[in-house]
């Protein structure tokens, strides 16, 4: 498998330019918890995403995060490689949430292919479009979705994720990381979860009981 | 005056797209309170702004508002035109604050435009990455700063908007719709500005007494 199957408009360029993307991209594979871009001077380049999964977030001073979104097999991260655009100026830190693979598209190039592609300059374009609706979607939870929405929305979402396991290994803490709150607002509201029968916490995990519960929670 | 001195990259197409844009803009004229743009299915156009003020919001469905951004003269307005990139899903409504003129080029000749001149894909990519960026500077707002920073940055933001004036003619009801609150959030946090000594309350208008003080709490 090499990069020429995972970057989408690969069969757009011109043979040259798939020779040379081929030879520059350089493959990369991380471990969970790694730290693989961080704030808006950090320039790595273009990821593509061969496996695992990768979180992208912004933290206040105090250490408050709240994710973004979240990169898997075959997508592809335009802000790690804020550099090639001068008017991106947003400080991101992208991690990795599980063993990871990805390809790095050095920046340099990837915006030397934009100033002179169309169909890179195009495809640049709808990737920028999608991450702003969705961050879009981010705002309108924020502002008008109350808590127990978005927490609901975010297990189901884990549970989906990690395929519908029996418990979900993750901590109070690491959600209130994800949902830009404190930790002591996720437990409570867990807690009020668990009273009402639609998840069973113990120790540093969560079962999902009640998913067709959650589920209305979260559409509501 | 013609659209040629305002879209920004006019002097990059060639001759023929420089005539026909010149004749596909139809220039439009509309009092303050008009609503330009409404909702994902509405496309109207790419908005480039000749004189005025826009202002383009989201909405809940209890009628709740925060601003995104606002576009004055020489602006180029992309969301009116949601319909020219498929990527781009999301409800945004554009009001007139100000009696304003913009020229409307419409959907499918930019969609044309952008899908061959490389030029143009460009220059859309750095209007996206404009919008996002302070897209992402608002939900760092909304996340990480305290609502007597957001109502001070607000005020002093009118305030040099309109030159300074003895009084800012606006109602507590459009300052929260602006900042995605309730009224009663902000008539309450006003009071405590007077009683500070940073403005002066009166009937439908706010006067700036003590700017350095305000300045200060905005930007702590």
């Amino acid at each position: 498998m090499s990069v020429s199957e995972y970057f989408p408009i690969y069969s757009k360029l011109d043979p040259k330019d798939q020779e040379k993307l081929s030879q520059l991209a350089s493959l990369r594979k991380v471990s969970q918890g790694t730290i693989v871009h961080s704030g808006g001077s950090d320039c790595l380049g273009l990821l593509v995403i061969r496996s695992g999964q990768l979180r992208a977030y912004i933290s206040s001073d105090e250490g408050r995060e709240v994710t973004i979104y979240r990169l898997f097999e075959r997508d592809i991260c335009l802000f790690a490689a804020s550099c090639i655009m001068q008017n991106i100026q947003f400080d991101i830190t992208i991690s990795a949430e599980k063993e990871t693979e990805f390809w790095i598209i050095p920046p340099n190039y990837y915006k030397e292919l934009m100033a002179r592609d169309l169909e890179v300059a195009k495809y640049t374009n709808d990737l920028m479009a999608t991450r702003f609706t969705e961050l879009m979607w981010l705002v309108e939870q924020i502002m008008w979705k109350s808590f127990d929405k978005r927490l609901a929305k975010f297990l189901l979402d884990e549970y989906y994720l990690e395929g519908e396991p029996e418990t979900l290994k993750i901590t109070h803490e690491i959600i209130a990381g994800h949902l830009g709150t404190a930790r002591e607002v996720v437990t409570r509201m867990l807690k009020y979860f668990q009273n009402e029968g639609m998840v069973k916490l113990t120790r540093g995990s969560i079962a999902i009981v009640d998913e067709v519960r959650l589920s209305d929670l979260a559409e509501d």
